[in-house]
């Protein structure tokens, strides 16, 4: 049912979390990639601050490809397409800004994303995961939709003292300062990072991601 | 007439039922397939709503066409142009967006529409079908057009029993939560999945289509 | 004069009736034809719907240029402007969409339009001729225009009881429920349907229309 | 001094009569052509039907180069810029579409305008030139500006009974009802028709134009 | 500072005479040229009618390209940047025409621009220079400025006798009526003529300049 | 934390400094470069004037690429993306322009960027800084924020005065009237001047920057 958890991890699906006039509220993130030419469009009644999120989680994606494992020429060959059910809700402001980063990445790579797993967060060019208001009614709109685990911004982490036990008992809540610390935790495997030169070397050699520490998501119980 | 079921059965044609001011009415999605260079044009005074759900429809198909029989190159040697009359009453919403995949299936494959199944529902990228509103409106639109069978959310399914008998009684109620229940029952037979390697191998081999349990439709009398 | 009949039968010009504030007017659309790439451009202080009404009119027959003659090649290989004097009054809806269709197939064929018929009417895609409103006033222009023909939509023929005798009797009115039978009343000579292999084979072959019949078109006297 | 005849005749540069909220006025429609691909640029605080009016005057002489000695494809290897000043007063209608396709002929052919010349019309796709409004106004701006000959729509020919001998009596007024007729009058000598094939064939032949009778200018006195 | 003279001739920089609601100001039109494809963007909080005054200088200089010693094809080949700080003041109306033109010929001929003179007027495509409001305003600005010499229209010079002898004594107030006299007033020499056939023919021979009296240019004291 | 100081030198990061509604602020502008077509994205909510403030930037870079070090071609194969946090507030104004030119050399040269600098100052095309409102404010905002040295227009030095001893005296305030002295302070080292010639001729050899002396620099303490 729409606005509860996803049955199955999915490529390009994220669950984000919302805040709207009407609550809390999960958002689901659907990216799509074909055959094309670099061509990215976004649908679902998405109002200006949502839609430069999604410019800006695409440059983040493109600028730091060779990390996330893809070749650099696939942003020319594939078209991508982010819709954000309902179509019928006006949707706003940077907090999925996380979950479109996430979505892209796993478009681009064919990495599954958690389907256990909701996020906030505004996201910067460089990867930080800037703060989001309204964590309560996020964290409890994540509860009713049977999420496990909530990625939210190590800056929110000063609000969880006003949360109540009942809520943060029932939640595994990773803070995070950095979109290096989210994608492990929201895709089902690393991608590994590949050695790219542009002057038409293909012979590329998988190295080590760097090295990440995923320790470093504080967990609230 | 127009405002009533289809002389027969057409490719590019599908009935929706939508909810306007003045009550339940039937609209008619009409798509025409020609030569070209992957260029969407839609008109019938369509607000933005409406208009990403037919982006939002074509980005599905495209991202799924060999499932559906579509050799992916097709999409860039064709124009398609969307139309919903009548041009005077201006359409909004995304309830229509089921009955825009099921065009664009069409047209793309060839495959005619059975003219006497109507259908509402908003789409996912990812082929979810989601709720809609004013679906007692919507069943009267079907009845007085002369539709036999109509194609509701599954989640709307809660909602039949506020429909009184003689309204059920006289349709064929079925309730879908995939376009992939969609697509066998609003075509007169079912496309065929293919194989297709991007690298230029055109050896394309027919396969079975993906197991789709049509009795899911759950049929309400 | 400017608001009479034509003086004579040309290429991609077609008489509408419209109902406008002052009442039921004639409009002439007026197309012309150049060596260019497939762009349309459209003039005339035009509103959404009416400019609408010509990508749909266009769309239909592109799609259907093989009926009319036409070899499909040819829309890439030419510019089309459409243009609806006079330019000081807005115009709007979708009732001279019959006409754009009427001087679009002109155009391509080079077949002129017979100067002495009006016509109004939505298009759909497909076709379809559907009703539109003010028909009382429309024939009145007509008749002021010194029109002899007009072509209306079948779905208006049951106001026909309401207008007068006087006026009935003047004017040779033409119910229509397809372009199909607007056709062959309005051009001076029939196109005739080509067939075309998009694989590049020029060898078409003249074959005779479809079998249309005129005599469906019910005159009132 | 700007707002009076010019001074010498040019190629280009067209004088047209206007009717703006501080009467009538002289309108300067100032076109230059370069070396490009074909693209229309219009400056002068223009609103939109102003700006249609020279698209529809653009299209006109497009799809009647030969008539005028234009070989087609020049339009592709030029760009046309209009201005009309002065920037700071905004215009609108369609009245100088006389002008507008004048100063296009002009500059395509290189032949100059007579500088003595003022016009007012709305012209149409074909050529047709359609009334305007104000035509006192307009005759009293060209007496002031130092104009001998003014060109009016023949379908105002019936408002002259209403301007004082005094200004009729200063002028030569020409009535048209073709942009035909409008050529020879304004241009200081007429284009020459040429022959031409679109397949390549640059053998063209100077044929002599259209007979064109100047004798049907009516002029008052 | 900025709001004063230049301090030094530069190329690409005019300083021109602006009225704005608080009261005169000098006005710095900036431009820079880079390698490109003949894009021109304008900066600098400027509302349409300015905006459209940098297009018309821009046409006037490609078309009178080789009499100001510019290659036409170098207008193909450069990239243009037109911006007017600063950036918090909206700015309109088409009195910066002079100094646009002379920025852009500056800019394509490389000939610096002379610091000690600023500028208004409109201009038109044929190169005449139209007048404009505010003259006391504007040489008050630019005597604060430090300017030695101001341009102005030939029709503006009726103004001059209202204008304070203390003001007039101060400046060389140079009236013109065509952008043929500004050139040899605005630039440190004056750009040389070039010969230029189309038709690939380089051989191009710089020819005298027309023959350009700047002792038209009548001078206040 | 966002809104302090970095934690490292970055390439294409930059800290400026605004006046917002809620006071001085610290703001950070982030760019990437991508192998791309010369295009040039913004984001972060950013108004007309901060847009134009960004083209402005990158057109002086573009103009004066050599003698920043940068290939002019690189231009043409890079897409650069420029994002100003924090999405949910709108930011205008051209006081950014002088950290906008830091961003775009940065990236285009590949140095990094003194973390502890921040910096205020509209920008002209030539380079000049222009003075900034506010200055107290983003003063106070930049010492708040961990800043050791702040980059001011020239212009603002006589409002220095006015700011309090126990600030002045924590900063390093450098005033600065042209970008040519921003660039040594902000950059971790300065970049070198290259020879470039259009025609092709890649032996490119560095020559000695421009004397630019950064003795010029006020601090004020
Ligand atoms: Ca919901
Ligand atoms: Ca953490
Ligand atoms: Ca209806
Ligand atoms: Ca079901
Ligand atoms: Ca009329
Ligand atoms: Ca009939
Ligand atoms: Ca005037
Ligand atoms: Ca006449
Ligand atoms: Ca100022
Ligand atoms: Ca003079
Ligand atoms: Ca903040
Ligand atoms: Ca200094």
């Amino acid at each position: 049912r729409y606005g509860e958890a996803e049955l199955e991890d999915q490529v390009g699906v994220v669950t984000g979390l919302a805040w709207t006039e009407v609550g809390g509220e999960i958002l689901t993130v659907e990216g799509v990639m074909m055959p094309g030419k670099g061509k990215m469009t976004v649908t679902g009644n998405l109002r200006d601050v949502m839609k430069e999120s999604i410019q800006a989680a695409s440059a983040y994606v493109r600028s730091r490809a060779v990390e996330f494992g893809i070749e650099p020429p696939l942003f020319e060959k594939r078209d991508i397409h982010v819709h954000v059910p309902e179509g019928a809700t006006p949707k706003d402001g940077p907090s999925a800004g996380v979950a479109m980063v996430t979505a892209i990445i796993s478009l681009m790579t064919g990495i599954k994303v958690r389907r256990d797993v909701a996020m906030t967060g505004e996201i910067t060019l460089r990867g930080r995961v800037l703060p989001i208001g309204g964590l309560k009614e996020k964290l409890l709109a994540a509860l009713r939709a049977g999420i496990k685990t909530v990625i939210i911004p190590e800056e929110n982490a000063k609000d969880l003292t006003e949360i109540p036990d009942e809520i943060k008992n029932k939640l595994d809540i990773k803070t995070v300062s950095r979109m290096d610390e989210v994608v492990p935790l929201a895709l089902v495997h690393p991608p590994q990072r590949i050695e790219w030169s542009e002057d038409g070397g293909e012979g590329k050699e998988v190295v080590p991601p760097k090295n990440e520490d995923p320790s470093t998501g504080l967990t609230a119980h």
